[in-house]
């Protein structure tokens, strides 16, 4: 499956990281897919920042806003770029920790589960449990559902 | 002022960001005073993490227990070591958008005047003004309560 | 506005820092916007550098000659690439420390005021003053020019 | 448990990666316990390395002579550290792909199972799984020995 | 002399560096052109890996699948780019510590000479001297060849 | 060869790579030995700057100075440390390009010559000549001297 999405781009050397923070988290709330930062080296022996912004075409206007208002920057690069994405499928299933949802994606030629790192990390807090443990245990669900799914078939 | 603190240090190459991540939450929520994570070239192409917990010594135990637990590492390295620290006092300043609290330091001969990240970030987001136009009018504030205080002397 | 740039980029594992910082030098004064390095990680546990030039189309040429005369490279990608760029003006304004040039970009629906480094820099050298307050200085100088002009509308 | 240690730090501005990677394997081969490398920015725009050696006193002196004649170095930090390790047992398990080695340490009052990662790629490589169902195949493995050991208490 | 090649992408944060670097190895040895890890900041404080995959058309459908196999990525991001390269001549020389290769390449109007590193390694390792030492003498070596050639003009 | 010096630690999350930049500039004009800063991971997904300062003791009190000054830190850790030095010698060799100096240094059993950047920087600026090339040619003049001195003994 494939489908486009618009990669926006500007490093900055006159910000703070608490304001990069902030900005990222502006991005994400509006419909960004993901955004990511670098560090970079730049002329004067700065250490600046560069900031990676990728979103579907329609958030593309909303994202160079928030961009423009919340850093220094002066300049936005982008492109639209083609990205092969898998299908992939939300489940829950349950543990003798709780419930938690897995993310199950077709990939070459078998399924792969992820656990989703919020409910893992929520049954981690309440339960005073190593994170990697609950991840353990919702994964090894996971493969009990799926070979359920295809002895039912 | 000086103050004596513990450095913890631990490198791995077998744990995701997102378990790193999670650590470092947990540190933070038992008393660390800061946790800062470093990308470190490691033997077999290994893009590994330096974690770097710093704390008080009565959470040193506490801490050494979280990185015992929640990562993969086998040997944790610990110094104490001292560290000179400014005093700070915390006061509220009223803005236009709000109020907010400023972290004021008395350093080589003149306050300097910190806005709190999180009143700030909860006045931009609400006001849906830029996080730096906040910070810059929470600071002005600052200065102007400062001016107060030493006419009042 | 828009504008269309050139993106040139290219990794190196064997060469030194010293090297790569000239070659930076050499491309700035040669007409390149801005260049940056990345530290990146390689195969055989090389962490190398990969140098990003963004110059407009007419010096791509003589960024290239500069690339392949100053690194070890054999090979340069490049390709074209749209930028948005804001208007921006740039003014002189006079604080109690001295004249400085600030930079004047609308944006998001009002302005903002981007103190020029060096003359900050020079101001806070000469002066033994904080960078930073020579930064605020300056920056509150300009929003009085701004609202100077906005007033004579 | 608790040991002593060696850490060496010294920056280089003047190396290649190749030349890097190629001390590291030098050390490694010398006793070093772990090696590791950090991008750091240094003055006039390099960005240049930090290498730290992590090694048992008695190697103090043979790595420092490979950090002196590898790198272009004029002077290496050096510091006694205590560290604080756990203890580990390897043992061997058989899975559906072959035999592999686990790591097992007790930690917070459980057991830890860590797949050697030699072994998992070995099979990784000769069957054309991904590497983390072998890790995860072995990991279950190491499991079952505990549970095993257990009940044979 | 251009060439078109294909950039490829992926950002992940539930992966080990073990698992990384697995990956990279899978590429090269499966024709990917060149593979290199970059550290970046994501969304929920964690510090994830970019991924990217230089190789030929021909081998895109190939990395594609190793990146949907070895990785957790549900994403591939690709283009096809542009690359202008160097000609290039590998040729052999004698030296007082043993043969090595050497890499020449006609740039900006004259030869330079690349020695292979894992010749130079070789004989650094066999020789008990410094690798800067060898790539010295390989170097030098080649200058020597490269005298000669032209006097056979 | 053995001294003591002093290494500083500050990480900050709230500083621009501007302003960081002028604190390593005024550092090194006041003494510190060297000044390195590293990208570190924050809490709340703030990629922030750890500055490090080497200086013998003596400079201990200006630099912590120029920190509270010119950064926004609260605290400074420090501490006491060994390092080897390798003796050196600066000379001057002629080549076809000019003059420049070279640092040579007794290195495990032989010299090593490195030649100084700023020397070989003027010599490629002013000839249009790689700096690689201006390097190399020093660094064979340094050789020629060491010969003549040896002959000489």
């Amino acid at each position: 499956m494939t489908e486009t999405i618009v990669i926006l781009e500007t490093q900055v050397d006159d910000m703070s990281a608490q304001a990069i923070a902030y900005t990222m988290e502006q991005l994400l709330q509006n419909g960004a897919l993901d955004v990511y930062t670098q560090a970079v080296g730049m002329k004067k022996s700065r250490n600046g920042t560069l900031i990676t912004v990728i979103c579907h075409c329609d958030r593309q206007s909303i994202c160079e806003q928030i961009l423009f208002r919340e850093t220094s920057t002066l300049g936005i690069r982008y492109r639209w770029q083609e990205r092969k994405i898998l299908h992939r499928e939300i489940h829950e299933v349950a543990t003798e920790y709780g419930k938690a949802r897995v993310k199950m994606a077709w990939r070459d030629g078998f399924w792969t589960i992820q656990p989703e790192y919020e409910d893992c990390a929520k049954l981690a807090r309440s339960h005073h449990v190593p994170l990697t443990r609950i991840q353990e245990a919702v994964k090894l669900a996971g493969e009990s559902l799926l070979e359920i799914s295809k002895a039912n078939l």
